[in-house]
């Protein structure tokens, strides 16, 4: 997929939005829709949405718009959906477990291995068909499986320590549930972290302001 | 707090970021930063920083940057820290109970009220302290105590529906953590939803490209 310019931020984060808003269009049976009518259904404007898809070479047709299923699969490859990425998940407390049992892993392209916990009473059963195994045995799973992320759903304490572990082990990314916004010494492993506190926090402005979050986007 | 301009959703969604911030510099003892240090360390440019911060009024000062404790009272009061906001959460499952045990609720200005279940081994007992009631309660509950915000892990069945119960009752916000697009019909009430997927596609793109998510941002 060619990219005409340095992708920013931005951007990156409205992506998953885009594939997410057209996997509903698609399922709905939408076959094809404007930038201006795709615009109004996730509260951001046409030229926003053009100058967005752009970025990865332009998709639409003048006069036409564009077609969901294609920008759809255009959109996940560019997230890299088909490439077979796999996972494991540090720590089976509830969060850890709500997140194995309900996240559509699959959907986004991602396979769950296992996991890895210290409770004896769980290692060596599984959760939702998943293994759970020690988490001594981490550093030999990651590089026997060539895992390409570790999900971190552990007690803060321990989140830099395992965090360190994955990074050491191989992995590309690290998923941060921990609330603990952990340093990684690689700079070739990326870590996107899950703040619950920074939606919550949006949410408490917006309800202070009563303001639309939907009515304008940047 | 003054407000010179329209204030953008990207704005917004960074405010909470300065907050996270600002609290960790002030933690490390740090009275005061520039704007290009405090841009540095969230991978923002000084001038992203000192734009977002004009939308508010400006704080800072030409030469000598920002005070961190006033800049982060400043922003706690924009993000309606202070406001004694309320809360209640739908949903005692893995999720909900993750949530209710590990979340800082009054570190992000919320007080948890309640927790509200239709599962008889849960309702009448307590997690992490908090009351759990049954759902038939929820109406009464809410419009006794002005409840601000309903949280929602339920499961997607109910989701709609008890957003719609969260809604009629006369919550102001809904912070939704079902994974569905629930539909609000009251415009005056806002819907956070916490996606997941958004983060894991963004990671997936990242780990695909191996960019730094933190080396630029728009």
């Amino acid at each position: 997929m060619k990219r005409n310019t340095k992708v920013s931020t931005a951007v990156i984060r409205r992506l998953p939005r885009y594939y997410r808003q057209l996997s509903e269009l698609q399922e709905a049976g939408v076959v094809r829709i404007s930038s201006s009518a795709l615009g109004e259904s996730m509260g951001l404007t046409a030229s926003q949405i053009r100058q967005d898809l752009f970025c990865f070479g332009g998709f639409g047709q003048q006069g036409y718009g564009y077609k969901v299923d294609l920008l759809r699969e255009q959109i996940g490859e560019i997230l890299g959906i088909g490439q077979g990425h796999t996972l494991v998940v540090l720590g089976t407390g509830n969060l850890g477990r709500a997140i194995i049992r309900n996240f559509r892993f699959s959907a986004n392209g991602f396979r769950l291995l296992a996991t890895f916990d210290i409770n004896p009473a769980v290692v060596g059963t599984e959760i939702a068909g998943v293994p759970v195994y020690h988490t001594d045995g981490l550093e030999d799973f990651i590089s026997a499986h060539a895992v390409d992320v570790g999900l971190l759903a552990v007690p803060i304490t321990a989140a830099q320590e395992l965090g360190d572990r994955l990074a050491g082990a191989g992995v590309k990314g690290i998923w941060n549930f921990t609330n603990y916004e952990i340093t990684c010494a690689r700079r070739d492993v990326v870590v996107e972290s899950v703040h619950f506190s920074d939606s919550l926090l949006a949410l408490s402005y917006m309800i202070s302001q009563r303001e639309d979050p939907k009515e304008e986007e940047t």
